[in-house]
């Protein structure tokens, strides 16, 4: 049986130029695969053509009026854009017609939109968003990223959930190691709600293996890593600060001298190998869990190999039906809950 | 006229076996320098007979019987051991017979034992630890990196005065940008904790920049990076996380083969100048800003040459009179608000 997936083909720095070959590179590894392009019918018509390629069965095109910018409130872009080719997309998935979602653009507005339209699963009070990242020894998931300030024990517990859920599915791991972020001063050891948010782990079903701090993320001694939004989205950001200051200080050495530059040449395969075990691009792909509905973040600034990470995301989604059984593990926590 | 300062010399992971040699080497580059080790007088005797020297005006040993473990709850070193190194050490800078102390202990222990023992400034209500981080253009400061979780925009407020004045002082910056650590989404932009400290510094004499994003930390847009203590140690460490990953991996791919060791010989020097640039020894000795008196935090595991680095921050700080100039600019801050 075929799978469908919809792409907000006007999203991210790079819209369609980016969308349409990370799709046509997609369609062509996995032939049970139809992707809907959404957004303004000449603008896709004209890049499809600029590829050679023309709408199929396996690839079509549905007409989105409008666009929501990059910097746009997310309130602004509910209200104002309803045929945006973000919303247009997620219709489709609250409409049966896709399985799942891809979109580059604004994160606000796709959250906000995302749980407007296809509402967050009973017991979740707020979707967050969750993504891999590379570690020494793998990769890890994380979340929030971004997606929820000021997180109450029962949100991270919540979190928890999806994120143990969705890893085991996406990984096959039975029981994903889930560690909760903290801080390691003894006495100041975290605050309230870490506290809480132990105590509801260490009760529950959850594979909790306890605190992990800051520099654990990428020892990759824990599968699922949680921790607020605000907390999640600076580690995110401070770690993509440290690697491409690390990139710029060896670039830079690299280019001192002449014996330096023929040095770097020497070394380009291994710095090359080097590099692409730590590849963000490899990991794009960041998932709006909490929904009804399958929804996938790709990094606004994305290249095609990067997008299509984020469409083999989705559809590794699809086929583990990660909101299903997101939904049945909360329920059997929740009788769990009723009978103790 | 000379100057004092006592070192904690049993803490950290290697006491006097690294105190003693960092001791020495800064005594050596430091005509008018003092230096009293405290710690266990025969220990530090024997230590200092390995190193083939004496006791002199210059290098003195004050006796402490006890000392504070690694992970001894703070309460309990405060209450439980009034004669370790660390508490004698921060007594002598009390009693006016050190200009400042210097310890590689129990982050949280000398925080609670310095508090107690030299108080806070007028108008300070928490004190905080403040650190040099490296980034692209040089160097920039960092609060707070764990000592205060749960922080109110006051506190914030505070942070960015203490943060400013150090850094002013320190790297003779007169007007130190300062950055308030955020989230970049639009909606969600932000707690209310941070919103509100950005609005009472916008309208203070400090020259805030306005928010700034994980990723800005190492980019040197601003010379003060303010935040919570939790979001600045999870911050941090996950720095450190990322570059040991990518440490981690770089050996890994110059180990792979007789060609990449090869290629890693010659690339050696090159790699040896870059980790220089980013070598976290440099930037040893964070402060605990907010005291009537000058602390320097160690990392525990500080080598001599890092070590060193520590002790030379205590220096600087005692030269420019640190703790005055913080209590004069909050001074000055009161007045204006009660005049306002």
């Amino acid at each position: 049986m075929g799978l469908t997936l919809a792409l907000d083909a006007m999203g991210g720095d790079h819209g369609p130029h980016v969308v349409v070959p990370a799709a046509l590179s997609v369609l062509a590894e996995q032939p049970d695969l139809t992707l809907i392009l959404v957004g303004d019918q000449d603008v896709l018509a004209r890049e499809l053509l600029a590829h050679r390629v023309q709408t199929s069965d396996r690839l079509q095109i549905q007409h989105a009026s409008q666009c929501v910018e990059m910097h746009e409130p997310p309130s602004q872009a509910l209200r104002g854009k309803k045929d945006s080719s973000m919303r247009v997309a997620i219709d489709l998935v609250k409409a049966g017609r896709a399985q799942a979602c891809v979109s580059a653009g604004n994160t606000g507005a796709l959250m906000a939109t995302a749980r407007y339209v296809l509402k967050t699963l009973p017991g979740i009070d707020r979707p967050a968003i969750i993504s891999a990242l590379p570690t020494m020894t793998g990769h890890t998931h994380m979340l929030d990223l971004g997606a929820n300030v000021d997180s109450t024990a029962e949100h991270l517990f919540q979190f928890a959930v999806m994120g143990s859920v969705l890893t085991s599915a996406v990984d096959n791991i039975e029981r994903p190691r889930v560690g909760l972020l903290n801080i390691g001063e003894e006495e100041i050891k975290g605050n309230e709600t870490v506290k809480e948010a132990a105590r509801m782990l260490a009760a529950s079903d959850i594979h909790y293996v306890g605190f992990v701090e800051g520099d654990d993320i990428y020892k990759g001694s824990v599968d699922v890593v949680v921790c607020d939004g605000f907390i999640g989205n600076v580690a995110l950001k401070t770690s993509e600060g440290v690697a491409k200051m690390i990139s710029h200080y060896m670039k830079q050495e690299f280019k001192r001298s002449i014996f330096t530059r023929s040095v770097a040449l020497v070394a380009m395969p291994v710095l090359k190998a080097f590099r692409a075990k730590i590849d963000p691009r490899q990991y794009n792909g960041a998932s709006l869990v909490g929904l009804q509905g399958i929804v996938i973040k790709s990094h606004g600034s994305a290249d095609a190999f990067s997008f299509a990470n984020a469409i083999k995301e989705a559809v590794i989604e699809v086929k583990k039906d990660v909101p299903q059984r997101i939904r049945k593990q909360l329920e059997s926590f929740l009788t769990e809950r009723r009978a103790s």
